[in-house]
């Protein structure tokens, strides 16, 4: 039995986490922790968990964690995060980093996006971005892993596999994500306030957000040619679920079953990656860890599609995944 | 042409009744108030009317409002309201107050329901209850009018018809009101962010909403009898609209069919009113003024079903009405 | 392992049941059924099972259900549903009825609601009303489970001990629901069309509802004198969860609290109903199998609030849940 | 007064058409159609216009129909609109087609997209499509006006200058649109049913969507050069509001600045283009007739924003709008 910490356990990810978590047989959460100095119980932060788990979310530091967790879950700001992550692996936790902190190989990447002098720069190139798909073998012998982004998740997941192929061809791509509104987190904010983001869509971060150097440096991993792609979230009034657009003009003329080949040879052993025929919705993966993809020819571009849960798949599906494998878990266990 | 002022105008009552009054061939908006002291353009404040009015959202105090407008609309908070309202009255404006401050006829309720004493008690018992159906007569030469609460609106229109004609009993009526999220105000709160109150319904103030004392009055009014509802709102996920279903024991035995004669002959002329046979849903009426009802017997009750937008017969359409009575013009202009 | 059949799989209930199933150690589904003929693998019904179970929807008659499973559950439409169960009895199988067809006792009040002859009149006062929380001690032995309404759940939990601890009048209980459109089923309607139920709500079935019979019948065996209890359905624009607002007079003046603790005595070892001091919200179940519930005193009444997922709780979860205590499994499992 | 006559009333563009055309002070609406033969009344039809018009929704052939209007708002579907308009035309009436019948300048294009040989092919290229602000000077003297679809009009207006003043490249543009699900109309469909489409987005009709060719006619026109655009529309869990999101390549390096300019000199005069600095959100114009546009520059590529309202700037409002034109009234009115 793996005893686990939660860090940063009020927001929506880390409800999830905790959901999930509960489920998983060789799993005992043992940590709660808040940055703030409530200690409420868990079930008046998340009221779904009331009575499932009797533990308070408490203002932890590093060593009273690593006392209590072997494993532990970052589900903190980015920066807070690997903050305190240095300490905990100086403990010899083991982590598992929902934080953009450790997504980036490069610190000057990470200054430039995050506005931050990263705390930790030194271990940035070694860190695995845990996209089991495709980075699977690099985790079971991690003590750290960074869980993908949401929106990363989605638009690598089917680029990735035709840039190897070089059946499209790594410039020009654009990605044109929506997004239900918990990906926004759980902090009450004008802009998120019901009656301005419902019966609404609208676009932000246009060119500047965040994620985008993630899925800048992963493509480019998979062209082997530094890639840039124009990068659009919008805000979908809806809970949760992100749909990916992603265009990419082919590298030589091509049908859409040719693209779906090589999709299906990719992913044909992923338990969570489903390649499928008709244009999926988000609704098909929500509550899931899959990720459903299709892709279609237009105009001599790709067009791919893609839909996963961004708490789950995008989240804390994809941290349960991580977790499993470095552990040697069977990695659908509890998902 | 009136001059006219909206104090309070960042908020979505407010941002309705500047929609309104710029189609009102009678009103010219010349001035918008907020107590904050950014001044930004109406269209920076709700982008819905940028290009419409070229007007500031300014910190004006009563001398300066009262130089620029000859009739004010106040969506100021409660307490806020009456106090700017003495001075403004006392400088010879006319004012339709959407707050709840002049609403109440007791100061002794007010004091109670809003923990306040209030800044102009000896006007409460003069002030007329601005619900154009009932009190019709006494809004014309009206200085200032009191603007209904939405619940109330909702509630009082089927129920003050049937127990002025002793249909139903005052005792034990309760009613159940459903409301979108944008009655709850602009300002962004943990309840109200999109992710917790969308795909959710939820009751607040049970036995507790202010809006109770205010339906207790008119229905008592009518009834003849000191009343006491028992009044249950909801939240519910979309923008606008209010569902009230209300139940009242009859005082003898009669079907739906006595009870709606009673309603359409009551609302016979009534513009904004429409009795209707069917269940009626928010959507019939949102982006109206119209409050559309109608009424079933269930074992010996009576269940009034009423809908309206909360923003529009429930807040800035019934100013307006107000508004073209107290001024002698047609009652439904803009409207 | 137990071989189980899902008849009228093509549901939203059934595709919560197949989803819940899917997870159960205990349980094998080998056989799921629709009465037309297309024949089509279920990820293409149900697009979020993709990949987890490898079965056709097949129109099988009773005997070649009755071959290939030994439990059934039937969520095939009132009627349809006695008629194949009284087969798959004959042959031996176990049942679990998502179905109206069991529920009630006696065959006039299922004709007179159901405006049908009942196909197996003699075994409907027999049959447990798969309520475990209140008839638990007699499903166990039973061939047949008439698996109760998601509405009846979610009024009955609240009232049922209240009226036993005779803490309120059986008399004039009122309970005004609220519920999301997923309850209404999957076919396509009118009223159901995206752009008529978003954005809006409305009662329906008032007084009318098939759920009051189902009510007033369990009502009744707690009260120990006939109920007629008066219900109101409304369709909330959300997919799931359901909120129950009733109303009953206290047959002698007491608090919440008082009220509240005799459901806490009731419930304490439930591991399914939460009895809370805060008003539930449907998001704090929804995807649970947790009916929330609390009280509140006003003018005289208790007005009790209980939220549960009408898909789970209030049906597919109640079914599993009902599945687990026939078969000695432990209640909680898959759950 | 214009005698009008509004045909296939009874979808959502017609009811949002009837109620604009009701604050008309020029028009008077004399006869509504539809294809069956139930004859309604308008308020059975469309709830919310209970009370405002005493008319039946009609079976009425060409002939009953030029008799009683002087002006025909036809919001039929393609083909059947046509072969009435053919009829209509003849008798004298004016005609506004809602439809897509008369958009196209082609047959051979019509019958390619919409798989169905033009009943009146010989006037398609002399019919102007009506988008008042590219073409407004050919509307005043047309018996005959195309009213543009949604999606295309939402595209169009940012990219037409952009363009003409040849700032982008017409090779390669991309149209990624969402929209709310009104545009797909008021039959009930088992993906538009609620549950379905709720909680959900989703792509459909990628390269296929019909509105296509209208955007490759009109973006060729203003590019002097054949141009095809890749278009993917999404369905989105709201009522009403496209917002399209179109990249397109700049022919030489500049920044969002300088886009916005050409935007601003194109649109300085019209009364519903309004040119913002921010993002915009679909909320910000749905109820009205404006169309609101911003750009950025992202790699190279200029990345538009637009939103309407499907049903009014996408749909009845320009119907008014280019009828303004038509009878020289103010383009404004009753918008």
């Amino acid at each position: 039995m793996v005893r686990i910490a939660v860090l940063g356990a009020t927001g929506y990810a880390a409800r999830e986490l905790i959901r999930l978590l509960l489920a998983h047989p060789q799993a005992q959460i043992t940590a709660l922790t808040t940055r703030s100095n409530d200690q409420p119980a868990l079930g008046d932060v998340h009221p779904t968990l009331r009575g499932r788990l009797d533990l308070k979310v408490e203002n932890l530091d590093a060593t009273a964690i690593s006392q209590r967790a072997d494993c532990v879950f970052s589900a903190l700001p980015h920066a807070a995060s690997a903050e305190i992550i240095v300490e905990l692996l100086a403990a010899g936790a083991r982590v598992v980093d929902l934080s953009a902190d450790y997504r980036l190989n490069d610190p000057a990447a990470y200054k430039k996006w995050y506005d931050h002098d990263h705390p930790d720069p030194s271990r940035l190139a070694e860190t695995v971005y845990g996209l089991p798909e495709l980075y699977r073998e690099r985790i079971p012998g991690s003590q750290l892993v960074a869980n993908p982004g949401c929106y990363p998740t989605s638009a690598i997941l089917p680029l990735a596999p035709l840039l190897r192929e070089r059946a499209i061809l790594p410039a020009g791509i654009i990605i044109d994500s929506k997004s239900g509104v918990s990906g926004a987190g759980r902090t009450a904010k004008a802009h998120l306030h019901f009656p301005e983001c419902n019966e609404a869509v609208s676009a932000y971060g246009v060119g500047s957000h965040r994620h985008t150097p993630e899925i800048d440096q992963v493509l480019s991993d998979f062209a082997d040619v530094q890639t840039a792609v124009t990068f659009t979230p919008h805000l979908i009034p809806m809970d949760r679920g992100i749909l990916s657009t992603s265009y990419a003009t082919l590298s030589q003329d091509c049908d859409a079953a040719a693209l779906l080949a090589i999709l299906r040879r990719q992913y044909a052993n992923e338990p969570f990656v489903r390649i499928v025929d008709g244009l999926p919705s988000t609704k098909d993966v929500v509550g899931t860890n899959y990720c459903d993809i299709t892709v279609r020819v237009v105009h001599g571009r790709a067009v791919a599609v893609s839909v996963l849960d961004n708490l789950i798949k995008g989240a804390a599906g994809a941290a349960v995944q991580n977790f499993n494998l470095m552990y040697g878990f069977d990695e659908t266990t509890a998902l």
